[in-house]
């Protein structure tokens, strides 16, 4: 991947000291599952001069970040914010902040994310409620209101609204629906890792208590960053907490740091990480939601029939089939992971594969951020007809 | 700090949009605790191609990584790696994976940070002993010992090797050298934030058994990374544990992702992030570290020695200065964060003030990374006779 260099390294006292070659990483269209390209302008934000973490001008950044959030997140109410971590993290952060030992969760789950919530509900001592689809399908929701009859004490009821090992995706303002009307007291949770900026998404219409997602799929930037949105009745459950949750996630010490002024110093920001989001964000809201939504959904469906008129398969139902991210089924015969291998060393394109050991055989092909044009889905279709000889 | 420009948001559906103004920081000269400016091959290393992390070329990029780690922290035994997360998180993921609930700790603190080893530990059910002392000294090896025989069941003994809100160095190859002796199961637990990269620093010679650091400031790199180093005992314990730590913090998933081939995913690393370290480690071994802790050392013994001649006291005790941060007494009728602000406005100079409520009024000037050097003592001494009017 990179050409070793000669170095000056002294190695006096420290034993022998590695050659660390020169950084040479080869171009990518990235178009797995996340990340997806950064765009010029956010990577372009990254060079700017680098503030303090607390100086003042970059509170008066923190702030003007906060609001676009509350825009893309179309949420006035409760408490958007940026977490200085991966979406693994934002998912984290919500369990060990809504969940207390001993609390009853109902996690759905038909995937890699949605089992990974479970895991995590577990970690934190949840007596967890777990609703299971085949991959491609999801748990319904009369299946998820139906347990939360059987279970009225339930905290907690978790979906995966776009779930990034399957390209599925879930009727949460449905679910958001019964779940207002239904009157319980348990929080609704969703991984929206995969859906931020490439579909629509309305927390606070659909009664989502907490989504968390990420910044480097339909956002554009850069991994590193979770945004997260929280409403009050998740506010509430946190400042009446009896366990604390891991300092890193305490949001209530966040919420001191990103909104009151002068600032509680909490953790130091990764100040360049925050200039991306910011540019991001300040794209979405440019291009418009609904515009961006509208060229994410024209891209997959384009690349959907593409995929289609060439015989393949897709593991989603069709009724629940994401645009941004397809899972498209490897045919019996063809060894998958090869495949991605030369679509990498021939044509420098990133696809992924199934994720982890319970996957069927797929490729996950995402057109999101900079990539959800028909021209990427071009070019990726033209690579997979060049690397499986057709 | 921005100039508002007009935006093409689209406001159907979701309400108003804000304006999110132009992204435009001005220039820093970076002479707070941290961060530093960032080396502008670190900041070119970011604009490199974009690989995804589960791309066989970024896996081979993370070995180098690590060796260059084990390098910089001078330990080939044990684990080194990053987290995707601050120094306070590098913190907190080892108080989370080295201490049980119940498990006793000796804690050290004459500071905000050793102060926050304390809420850490209390956060994970640790009964803490806590041994204090006034800002600018330290808890001596002495009391330290003298609290280890009469807890002879503490599991962790903790100190931090550069207090970053006072500027005072922590004597750690003695106290590593006196735990050996005494053949006490107690983990060294040692804060390195503001040590790696600027100081000698031996973990593995001076039995430290975990030490945690952060990317932005002897290292040169921009905030979001948190170097850590682990010895062979430390991953006894944590293989041992009863209790799960956080999983964004769980070091045998986090092996298994850094080290293990094919990689096992555990998050989405910020791969732009990682290239920054990665340069920055690299110029340190081109450096040379005994150079570059010579260097420190240099400029800061300069920047005091200015700070004196001018009659100003420094905090900490002479005997215990730091070089790469210095903590100077604010004078009697001088309004220290009015100083602060001037510096900042009228040339750009960041340097800290006291952290938090307890803190005595002081400045905090940190020449570190790119900044470790006289030229910037002397911006930053001329800067203060401006605007102390002298």
């Amino acid at each position: 991947m990179a050409s070793a260099t000669s170095s000056s390294a002294n190695t006096a006292g420290g034993g022998a000291v590695p050659e660390v070659p020169e950084l040479d990483p080869g171009d990518r269209l990235l178009c797995g599952p996340g990340p997806s390209n950064v765009h010029p302008r956010v990577r372009a934000a990254m060079q700017l001069p680098m503030l303090g973490h607390l100086d003042p001008d970059f509170w008066d950044i923190l702030l003007d970040l906060v609001a676009a959030l509350k825009a893309v997140y179309r949420r006035s109410d409760g408490l958007s914010l940026a977490l200085s971590a991966s979406g693994t993290s934002g998912m984290e952060a919500g369990i060990a902040s809504l969940i207390e030992p001993g609390d009853t969760a109902i996690v759905a789950h038909a995937g890699f994310f949605g089992a990974r919530i479970v895991e995590m509900a577990n970690r934190y001592g949840a007596n967890v409620v777990e609703l299971n689809a085949p991959f491609g399908q999801i748990v319904t929701v009369d299946r998820l209101m139906d347990a939360l009859r059987k279970n009225p004490d339930a905290r907690l009821v978790s979906v995966v609204h776009a779930e990034t090992s399957t390209g599925v995706g879930y009727p949460l303002q449905e679910l958001g629906d019964a779940l207002s009307r239904s009157g319980s007291d348990a929080l609704l949770y969703a991984d929206c890792v995969t859906s931020l900026g490439g579909q629509e998404l309305e927390p606070a219409a659909w009664s989502v208590d907490y989504a968390y997602s990420c910044s480097q799929k339909a956002l554009g930037c850069p991994p590193g960053i979770s945004p997260v949105s929280l409403s009050e009745r998740a506010l509430e459950r946190i400042r009446t907490r009896k366990h604390p949750a891991p300092f890193s996630f305490d949001f209530e010490l966040l919420e001191k740091y990103w909104i009151e002024r002068p600032i509680t110093y909490h953790h130091t920001l990764p100040i360049l990480q925050y200039y991306a989001l910011y540019e991001g964000l300040r794209l979405c809201l440019q291009e418009g939601m609904e515009a961006r939504w509208a060229r994410h959904h024209d891209a997959g469906t384009y690349l959907q029939g593409g995929v289609r008129s060439r015989g393949f398969d897709l593991l989603a139902d069709p009724e629940l089939q994401l645009a941004q991210l397809t899972a498209v089924k490897v045919p019996e015969g063809i060894d998958g992971k090869e495949i991605q291998t030369k679509l990498l060393r021939r044509h420098g394109i990133e696809v992924g594969g199934g994720l982890g050991p319970t996957a069927p055989p797929i490729w996950r092909i995402g057109l999101m951020g900079v990539n959800a044009n028909r021209e990427t889905a071009d070019r990726v279709l033209d690579a997979l007809d060049d690397v499986l000889d057709r």
